[in-house]
């Protein structure tokens, strides 16, 4: 597999508006997508920086898929997405490095993305999201 | 302040031969450069990756300032630097924006560098160096 770049940071948040001083008026980082996934329960804020984007994901409700780990970790630092080439040897090529993928194969992703997770038990304790094309 | 990229997310490991498959044979990253900081007992290997890093940060014993983490939070994500343009500004900056430095002005970093800290309670979680300058 070929790994182009960081594609984002996930960092979980429960309430962007408060963060958003440190990305816009402290980093100057103006660049900033705001996108309501209403089926997963979180409101996604993507911030460009350089090559690559943090992604402050904020939940809508109480059943938000972010909101498990807000109760059990508090804010911070979500995951790591890579953009990667040749996404679909990755389940095979996961399993010989001793990787645990969390799906039997890659799935789509926001436009026409094709994304993958790893099990951050086997990976030294990190959430990692591929991603293979933009979005 | 000008944020220009992301330069390396900082992740700490008990021991990084074991995590280094993941970065070289799965995700396929071989530029690595490994090195010892005997002064802060840590052992460092960075990995790049497009225009940033992945920076891998081993104890080499157990009074290594990253030590204290892995014993309370276990092996993951240790912190984000972005590469900014107007790190003198910084301290000023984050005041006015209700952010808490960890040091009264940046501090020199390897290779000629400038950085300054952030403490992660006033930023969401999220402990953030800044850098200015390449190294």
């Amino acid at each position: 597999m070929l790994t182009k770049k960081i594609d984002h940071i996930g960092i979980a948040v429960r309430d962007a508006s408060t963060k958003l001083s440190l990305y816009k008026n402290f980093l100057g980082l103006t660049d900033i997508h705001t996108e309501e996934l209403s089926s997963r329960g979180i409101r996604v804020y993507m911030i460009r920086v350089g090559e690559s984007k943090i992604e402050l994901l904020e939940p809508m409700n109480e059943q938000s898929e972010i909101s498990k780990f807000l109760e059990a970790k508090g804010e911070g630092i979500h995951h790591i997405a890579f953009n990667v080439q040749g996404i679909d040897q990755a389940v095979e090529l996961a399993k010989q490095n001793g990787l645990q993928p969390l799906s039997d194969s890659p799935k789509p992703g926001a436009g026409g993305t094709k994304v993958l997770f790893l099990h951050p038990k086997t990976t030294g304790g990190v959430l990692i999201e591929l991603v293979e094309g933009n979005h």
